[in-house]
């Protein structure tokens, strides 16, 4: 570095990347393993120690993983106890004990808003904090080539994991006066008949059915399901046990359907988790649109399904869209297996971070670079 | 995208960078310009509209810079109020109501540790927030090879602008049986007389004195400096006016040196903003480490100057002081102009936002990534 007019001083810099510290992944019961696999290797690529807090329910999968990276530690020469599991049961939750212990610096949380929004206050106590909570995800039905096609693919959507993926579409929003589909106008009614057949072609279906609905892992969601004519509105589908044959006491249950006027805001404004669906009859499409815009940036949403034939309205919706910060998938056909909920490792961002439904995400830079600081150093050295 | 045996889909993906919304940079007193360019460059690149509020007695400069954004954006076709002041005054304040206000998203914050607190604390009202706030530097003396161009480096350092820099050094750290220094062992009591004189040294320099002190920017700063007796401890430098042959009404003053043991620590483990030093007489180079590193970690702090000679200690303060994400500079000599508060602008990390001196880093990757996020859509296409 030059100094005054003639003089000079010489600088050593080195740049240290350092580690926060101990770090905190709590994991969910649903996705155990794809949830949290991000933020613990973000935490070991960083030089965090990971403490793995398992859902109680769920704690087998991560106890495997947590063993192999161990072994794997040991094997190069690294302490074993760079991440570790602290598992605990429903009669003893550890969840806060932990996330509010002065030690852990960094926390990685999937599950519910609430619990979620408790996470996100300890921010306030110099935690950094990543979460993916709850939304409300959207499906905006105006105009399509193939309507079976496309009723195929929603259905699958819908009933993947019974409906219990964070990216699963909640709400369907279809304009009063019917849609576009092939050239030919379909009224509201049939539209909204087309979409029940298909999800219950795929419920009956006898190979499909079963293995795209799989189990449902919470007694309470399969209650929801069960009971959602007491969210209000008019019942369309009632859920229904499907047999599995492989595991005839699987708890199961078919998607239901209920359908609620656009003006009946608190009847769809929260998250139903689960296999249970909710159709709102919409003045138009721009009324679609702009409810699915107003709760994805106040509740949170991670997807967003769009069915539309003109490329304007497909700038439209996404313009609309990314002022919630929602991605909106156009357009998909077909009984899967490519369906709004899914997400791809290394060409998709999952959960846009921007609106409630999480405060990150994966893959995002700053999904790594906030998990440590860069210390920059300097020594005089002879010249 | 492969799906199932034979099968594909194709799929048209596009990642549009969506920022997050109106922006507000406030801005401090003492250095309203180099604070706050990093933010509201930050915000403009990314795309956010930026509003800059200035401190009240600083609001010119800021001005003048918006005027010449706003140029600027009108000459290459752009809304010239992507930038825009938002100037208040002592008797009606507007930061609070411009940082709660629901259209901000994101913060940038300059100055006091309180009001830092306050805008940190709107995180959890989902506002992004940068902070830059207070913190205690501290100077570890342990060897050097020349005594007086060290205290010459340091007695720069705390006078530079009136120690109004927030990366001035506050503590200097001694150990009782002194300190070794061109081979020879130079007593606690000679170490600190050397700094006396090299700091009353350069405060009566006819020619750097009143130019590298500058003014006080607030009275009260004043008033801690001429009452630093009361801060407790033995006060061994009383703060001076210094004239300023070019303005003979400056408010101006050099610094005040007290001198504690290091077991008094609630005489040093404040934030003294401006020409007041503090010498903490400790056992050992090892306590002096062990209480810098500590009371950076728990009130922060943006610098550290260390003196050694062994290249071993210098890799132990290191890696003690990076614990507490302090940076730390070694050995630095003679009268300026360089010093441990300058930090460089393409080769320095300015804050490490590790430590409660501020929650970001100019240059950090995160300092930008966190504007805006990442949006990607998905359209189905013809194969």
């Amino acid at each position: 570095k030059p100094v005054g007019k003639e003089d000079t001083v010489k600088l050593e810099k080195t740049y240290k990347p350092v580690p926060k510290g101990l770090s905190l992944v709590i994991g969910c019961a649903t996705f155990p393993v794809w949830n949290s696999m991000p933020g613990l290797f973000g935490d070991l690529i960083t030089g965090n120690t990971a403490l793995f807090k398992p859902h109680p329910e769920s704690v087998l999968p991560l106890a495997l993983i947590i063993a192999e990276i161990q072994k794997a530690a040991k094997k190069h020469g690294y302490n074993p106890l760079i991440a570790e599991l602290a598992a605990d049961t429903q009669d003893h939750l550890l969840t806060k004990d932990l996330a509010e212990h002065d030690d852990v610096h960094v926390i990685d949380f999937t599950g519910s808003s609430q619990m979620g929004e408790y996470i996100e206050s300890l921010i306030n106590r110099g935690k950094t904090v990543f979460t993916e909570k709850a939304g409300i995800n959207s499906v905006i039905l105006d105009s399509m080539d193939d309507l079976k096609g496309s009723m195929q693919n929603l259905s699958f959507a819908v009933s993947l994991y019974s409906g219990q993926m964070c990216t699963a579409p909640q709400n369907f929003y279809i304009p009063e006066n019917g849609i576009q589909a092939g050239g030919e106008h379909i009224s509201y009614e049939d539209t909204v008949d087309a979409l029940k057949e298909a999800i219950s072609g795929l419920a009956s279906h006898p190979k499909m059915g079963h293995n795209v609905l799989g189990a449902v892992h919470d007694e309470k969601t399969l209650e929801r399901a069960n009971n959602a004519e007491s969210i209000g509105g008019r019942l369309i589908r009632k859920a229904e046990p499907i047999a599995h044959p492989d595991f005839p006491n699987a708890r199961t249950c078919s998607p239901a359907i209920i359908e609620v006027d656009a003006k009946d805001r608190d009847k769809y404004e929260q998250e139903l988790f689960g296999p249970v669906i909710v159709v709102v009859k919409t003045k138009s499409t721009e009324e679609s649109v702009s409810i699915a815009k107003e709760l994805s940036g106040r509740k949170g949403a991670i997807t967003c399904a769009a069915y539309t034939t003109e490329d304007k309205k497909m700038d439209y919706i996404e313009q609309e869209m990314e002022e919630a910060f929602v991605p909106v998938t156009f357009n998909l056909l077909g009984p899967g297996p490519v369906a709004v909920n899914q997400n791809e490792s290394f060409s998709d961002f999952h959960v846009s971070g921007g609106n409630p439904a999480g405060n990150a995400s994966f893959t995002d830079p700053d999904f790594i670079v906030r998990r440590f600081r860069w210390i920059g150093h300097k020594r005089r050295v002879e010249k």
